[in-house]
């Protein structure tokens, strides 16, 4: 038995090489290829991307699953090999439903899709995705319907980013996210004035703007012997071995907070990939346990500690060293609240605690919409810009501050965006379990104290990798099922107390 | 018969896709990867390696090779798919000659030399990276051993770079160098004095060296829409297509010549690789012919053009833009002095024209040596020492300055060194055939006019990719083999007019 094991983990480590290898030609697509590289690069995606289906898939992996069935039954049930060969089996028997063909189709055009969606970005004209966004949601639906659903053509692909969890459900907890929501924006709105972002209006270097955010992710843990931060269109952490975990950004001297907290999300998501444990490297447990874990990292990072009053007691003598003329007579409560303003705005990634949820609904809508055929790809910028004046009040000016703003329906990523939501649900649930263990993390945060929480992270969900389904991981650490109330209350209270509601 | 062939150039696209991956893995490891990054690194590309060997010699191709054999009769013998059988066969044999493992070995050994020979140079100690050398001289020798040989264990790897070449012919055009070089060296010796280079001495700002190499690069022809430059401890140039081919350089403030000629040196290699006609692409074709004719190209730009007259008359305006205070006052005659002062250095890849081969010689002995078995890994520091001092008449203080200089053989390039001065040789050829056709290029130079250079290799040299063996390619241009005294009759011109001899 341990032959065979040994047999399954050697094709599991090439799967992964090939896949990680593949992750590496991404990132550099996404960070420094030149752009007449793009069509050898779509090609060499999909290569790597069918070799490591291909061999997934190989009967051989078939028979060794079901020779190793009896060690399933006889080792204990979370031990590392029970969870290797359950995660492996349930990705088995998802991945045997897709066709090599349908996955190197998918790797090829998404990487031709890359460039062509930054264009349109750049040149404001939706017109020349649209195209190929149409052949790519053709393409997804195809996988739907491959991999099989009963009730929602988006649950397969909703499955691919947070195992076991339906569209239905996604909309349940969305439906008690807006209720809570929408009102208290409302709230917001009446005393739009009392809290205020002047401190960070103007030009802000860029260049120490990217050194500020190297220091802050250094403090906060981000080993940067094991990883580094590079530019690119839209942010996004990659993860090759637990020892190279890369995350991007993106700096604009008029956008000060942008950049900072992208880093800092990234640096979330960052956390979590170097703190796999090394025997789980090149299998499929080198992983996290779903997106919305994921998020619920990087958002906790970013939102619950990044812009909290002690964050910024620990961080703003640290930032008026790299901007002494323009932030000499800043105060932390200044900082505090310049970070904590709530307001409509076009991109997500920019938008505050709050509005962002609402970011995340019109996606999740247009998306299984789209999927279902309801709505067509030519019909999304106009329907993208309704539903930002029903949910925000506010009407992009052009597509680039719309529709064409997020990288992930150029990479084929439908289905992960309520795991944005999900991850700000999940953080706050973390971050209750989390204080029972240590009642004061918020105060310490003031002296810089950043190591126990990560070193709680570690612990209590990255040392787990992929081994538990995110909902059995959940239950592992919190005592409950995903459960939107300690977000909506954190919410409250957080902003209550900002806007004197 | 066009079914087969196109099932043969399925199957080479695939290998293509996979080495052009490990091409980028390789890259980026040089370039940006956080050192920890190493460890999953060299598993990654020694899967791809051994992915792309075992589908290359996969009986499939075997069979499909013998089943085209016809076609290869049928075709013409210049046609692009009757060189394209021809190449793929002449590579079939060669890998077939090599376990799997091995391949898979020496990637994954050499992936890991990089990061210990790098920290050995910097650190200078030899002594940390022998033991990996020792092993990567032993795996050097099972693969020549699996290879085969008659003569000289060092035969078939220097057939890796250099088709059809034995070491015994690379001994006799050496030493014909040799004999023709040391004297020359000596006269020039004795009028030291005579030529200058206090032009360049000094603190050049890094950043401006890096922006004027750049528009050096793009003025020779190097198209930055299908490239980049980077930073690297050792220069190299890789393609992932022709529309993706990128050099790296170091650029130091103490060493001006250093960096500029590097990139110069790499954009030939650049030129070479971005002229392979697009048709050739994910196929063995997409190459140059061998490591000499790429030689010839990049030695070619660096000193035939660079270090030329008129290639100042040119730019010397250009660069006094980015350096106004410290060349305010240069002259041409100055400058060209300065970038063609005969000094014996440590440095091989900053050594004038005429020492160079000296360089060349050196590393072709110590690595014949090593291979037969005639001296040791451990010996090697000495060895150096010893023959810098016969040579050259000069001991480096340090390895760093010796024998840990070079990348080479942390990378497993035994029978590499060689196809430097072979380069030297046909570039001074190929310069012969070029005046020929335009009598006046050389001249022209001075008015900035490099595309007729490019124009003329593209169409005699770049264009047939690999196509030809380098031998049939020299015969093709030039009408002669492999001849030394062009190259010999244009150092004593060039260097007893500077010298006065």
């Amino acid at each position: 038995m341990q032959a065979q094991l040994q047999q399954l983990k050697d094709i599991l480590a090439e799967v992964d090489d090939l896949m990680r290898a593949a992750a590496v030609l991404q990132w550099d697509l996404e960070t420094y290829m030149p752009p007449g590289g793009v069509e050898a690069r779509s090609q060499q995606l999909a290569t790597l991307e069918r070799l490591a289906h291909t061999r997934f898939v190989s009967e051989e992996v078939g028979r060794l699953l079901e020779d190793l069935h009896p060690l399933l039954e006889q080792e204990e049930p979370d031990s590392n090999t029970a969870c290797l060969l359950r995660v492996t089996q349930s990705e088995y028997e998802k991945e045997c439903k897709l066709p090599g063909e349908l996955v190197a189709e998918l790797a090829r055009k998404t990487a031709l899709a890359h460039t062509i969606w930054q264009n349109a970005r750049e040149t404001k004209t939706f017109s020349t995705f649209q195209p190929l966004l149409n052949e790519l949601v053709d393409l997804m639906r195809r996988k739907a319907e491959n991999l099989g659903y009963t009730d929602h053509i988006y649950d397969p692909l909703l499955d691919v980013y947070e195992p076991q969890m339906k569209t239905a459900e996604v909309a349940a907890i969305f439906k008690t996210l807006k209720d809570a929501l929408v009102p208290l924006i409302q709230q917001i709105a009446e005393r739009r004035d009392v809290v205020q972002d002047k401190v960070f209006q103007g030009h802000f270097d860029v260049k120490r703007q990217w050194d500020f955010s190297l220091e802050v992710l250094r403090e906060i843990g981000y080993d940067f012997r094991c990883g580094r931060q590079d530019a690119s269109a839209h942010p996004f952490t990659t993860s090759f071995s637990p020892d190279d975990v890369r995350i991007t950004t993106r700096v604009a001297s008029e956008h000060f907070s942008a950049g900072l907290f992208g880093s800092i999300h990234e640096g979330g998501h960052a956390l979590y990939e170097q703190g796999i444990p090394r025997e789980f490297v090149r299998t499929p447990l080198n992983n996290g346990a779903s997106s919305a874990i994921h998020e619920s990292q990087s958002r906790f990072w970013e939102n619950v500690v990044g812009r909290s009053r002690p964050f910024w007691t620990h961080f703003l003598p640290r930032l008026q060293r790299f901007y002494p003329e323009q932030l000499a007579n800043a105060t932390v409560d200044q900082v505090y609240q310049a970070v904590n303003v709530v307001q409509p705005s076009f991109i997500r990634v920019e938008a505050d605690e709050v509005t962002y949820n609402l970011h995340v609904f019109l996606r999740f809508e247009l998306e299984t919409d789209l999927l279902a055929g309801a709505i067509e790809v030519k019909d999304l910028p106009e329907l993208w810009n309704q539903k930002m004046n029903i949910y925000l009040g506010i009407t992009p000016p052009d597509d680039a501050l719309g529709v064409l703003q997020d990288v992930h329906w150029s990479a084929g990523l439908f289905g992960y965006f309520p795991t944005y939501a999900l991850g700000n649900v999940l953080a706050l649930q973390f971050e209750q379990r989390m204080r029972q263990d240590w009642p004061g993390w918020d105060t310490e945060v003031a002296q810089g104290k950043f190591a126990p929480i990560l070193h709680w992270q570690r612990e209590h969900i990255h040392a787990h990798g992929r081994k538990f389904a995110p909902q059995e991981l959940v239950q592992r650490v919190t005592g409950e099922t995903i459960n939107p109330q300690p977000y909506i209350a954190y919410l409250e209270a957080k902003y209550g107390e900002l806007y004197g509601l």
